[in-house]
């Protein structure tokens, strides 16, 4: 299966701003990229009306690799309007999330090194504060899937979703108290209460579309998670909570904080929001979804 | 000046129990290490009365560096009392913590890539939470040296010390509304407000022992941090406010949650804990220390 | 002046539900009062498909005053859509809010006895955690109006309104690093940091119209504060910080928890809200407001 | 039985101060006094070494009732040290602790006005955070004393005691994830979820000596909780969990925020605690208690 992902996101500035960007795929992706994933962060040309006035122009940006091994891109956006475009087609095993209800939880001890950091404490995760929560309501699940399930089943059954309660110092505790949020609250929840268990888990972005599924509505970025079992991360998704087709990996770390899609060192203003990520045939078309209107948000 | 660190602590366990130690000097400090740095990993024969009834059995363990570059030390610590214990000469270049009061804040662009990490919030650093505390405090410092001075004075100044006060959830909020804690308290305020100024602060584990100055009492191990300025890592210390000598490092990283000098995956009891650190000749002998009573704890 | 002001807020609820309302007007205005303020709860008659079917009934309710002196109604809300509505006619001074800033704040050992607890923590006001903050930002302030003023004027500047910010369990602390909330926000942090002066501080709801000024949008209840400064309570409004005419005043307390306009102990879902209040002439008349569209929100 | 209650304490004070003291037993003993029950407020006339230079003076203070009818006593303490002391002797009915299995909770509707307020978020006790918790853990119980004792035996199993963890910031939500407290943190969380399971719950205050039961250790004020149940308060101790004898109550509010022994007005440090209550004979000779050192701590 072909998956096609793009975004186009254009910020507004008053003054030059430092920016940091997570907006390629994941680099374990490369072998499976059949074309694009190239990142334009462009100056848009307008007069004050906000009038286009002429071509973007290219915005001069350098790459790393942080300590998660995601592919990171530094640039100054300059004061006016900023546009991050890209888009890029992947090979796609065409194969729904794995369930594996034998999955094995090794013991800590047992752990490759790597994986360890991913059952500490993190700014919005509280392991710390969790211990006793957590044992209360899974101790007595089954080490293993069955346990990681569990956790990921009762997060999914006892938030409700809604956007009107994003907010960026939303911690798992603040998830926990008032059972409502947004992907990313969701996800932190159930990895705090994850890592509490002694099981390595760790924070992910990416696109998720409607692939082999019904329209949905507009399309966004998406948080999911990762659980360390049978010696290899296994995705979960406190929010959807359903095996699901099609995703495509951008970063992963140990909570939002590591992977925000776009840090600014200074106010910006998102004026824009365009992200979709679809099935296409070899020819690059976009397979159609079905109930998605003629003329869906883009 | 060679300075002698060294450590016995020991703890109590009811089961096997996966543990991680932070407790060898910095790999940076491999150039100046003069002897000892290997970490005995014991378990102490006693009866059940506690009475010690043969020589201790070495616990098999491996090591691994962290993300941060810290060396980090694993092992399956079994049921009854464990020893963790080491000794180390370093060579000290005899200089106190330097005072650079013309060091440059570079603009966060210019920050090299690895550690730009160290501008985001940590479990204990709620950098999202103080973005307009710390501007109200400190946004007029000149940057640079002059403002990250600024706030660890004022952390220092604003703070008091307290043995009683420690908990392992407090964070940098917590210690900004009580105004009251430990080594590690002082270092998570000033750094989360450091942060927010666009410096780069790190949370910094190792000892600090009475060298070239009187006798303080019974030996711990000590945190402070580094901010980047200038190019490189500088010491800062909220708790102590003075430029220092003889400080050895033992593990850097984002706050408290990444460098535990001991992570145990389950219960385990501190039972015995004796740190210190000291100059000493080069016959290895310590040098007397002003103040210091004649039978110092140990 | 004359001033009218009324409400229609409806509920649809599942199940039969015990409410509490204080929708009255404050027993302080009863002298004032020259039409009106009898509180209508009905059933409102519907089929399922919302249609109305036929006058609402009444639902019996009962009176009581709390422990603050506020007007209470008790009643059991019936499974369906209920209405609360009232109007009620004052005569009002026409004096703007009074400025006197020459008010001495008493020493809290010459303050009466009822105020006293005016002083204390209470749910969304951690005085005891705000200490601190309030010495490091107005210990220097000349004590009496001049610093319960300073306070008003700094959360007023400091913090941003915003509708969707809202949520039920945002305490001082959270308005205090976040920046930004509504009404009863800005008056928990100006409450919080005002007790902390040892000046008594306790918070009202009301309405607050357009009364002698431009037409400022759909109406809502509005919530505001009073210090108590030369033996007397006084008015304060950190979201508005102006001297405004024409406050009605509805109830007291020590915080938002204390006053809630309705408490309904199970699932309540806001279907319907009107608020309004305005100046009408003898003939009860609405007077006119500059700038308010013909058709006004209603 | 008669049971003299007792206590000496003393503060000492670098300025005059204003101070509230919560040290009378309650107003409902009061046909149940046999004598004593005067609050002797004083000050020791002392040398700067400390030594004692004469008689105790009397510091004037005036009384009054709070909005939740406990009797409260205000004064100026001036600079130095200060002794509050009373004793009183009570008579008691010798029972223990009612235990009434079949005690009714009464729907939010019928419960009496005044009591309505016990169900409201105060400042230790968020109930507005608590609703899903509290639904997930104890959702299940039958209404009325089996939830009550539920919620009760809960915390006091899963909550352990500790001394050292007391702070005065610390709210049911803390206790809540710290699972360790002290008295007051014991009360406040099954307070919190006690209210949000619609059982009206109120914070008290008094003395619980080692009466009909072994010596436990130097005495000091109790904290313990009410819920109404029946159309009556009713004693709930998630501390002890126990049906404990000779309860004698000085004060109760809605958690620890209304009802503090002693509140002052500036800083005051504790300089001497010495607290009692135990059984006296009819000649007012206090009775033997098991296991009681010949030398108590006084």
């Amino acid at each position: 299966m072909l998956i096609q992902s793009e975004f186009d996101i254009q910020f507004r500035l008053s003054y030059p701003t430092a920016m940091v960007a997570l907006l390629h795929l994941h680099p374990s992706l490369e072998a499976d990229l059949q074309s694009g994933n190239h990142l334009f962060v462009e100056q848009i040309q307008e007069a004050g009306s906000g009038q286009i006035t002429g071509e973007p122009m290219l915005i001069p940006s350098t790459e790393y690799h942080d300590s998660f091994g995601n592919r990171c891109t530094r640039f100054i956006a300059p004061a006016g309007t900023i546009r991050l475009k890209a888009s890029a087609v992947t090979l796609d095993d065409g194969l729904p999330d794995q369930i594996a209800a034998d999955a094995q939880q090794a013991p800590v001890e047992n752990l490759p090194s790597e994986v360890l950091q991913f059952l500490l404490p993190s700014r919005y995760c509280e392991v710390d504060r969790f211990g006793a929560i957590s044992n209360d309501l899974f101790g007595w699940a089954s080490p293993g899937w069955s346990k990681a399930a569990a956790i990921r089943d009762w997060v999914h059954n006892k938030v409700a979703f809604n956007y009107q309660t994003a907010r960026p110092t939303k911690t798992a505790m603040d998830v926990y108290t008032e059972r409502i949020g947004v992907c990313r609250d969701f996800q932190h929840l159930a990895i705090t209460l994850t890592r509490c268990q002694n099981i390595p888990a760790r924070y992910v972005t990416g696109y998720l579309g409607d692939i082999n599924r019904p329209y949905s509505g507009a399309g966004d970025f998406s948080a999911w998670y990762e659980v360390f079992l049978d010696g290899k991360w296994m995705t979960m998704d406190a929010r959807h909570n359903d095996s699901r087709h099609g995703r495509v990996l951008m970063a992963t770390g140990r909570d939002a904080a590591d992977v925000a899609i776009t840090t600014s060192f200074g106010d910006a203003y998102l004026s824009h929001f365009y992200v979709d990520s679809f099935e296409v045939d070899e020819s690059g078309k976009k397979l159609p979804i079905p109930g998605m209107p003629e003329l869906a948000p883009a």
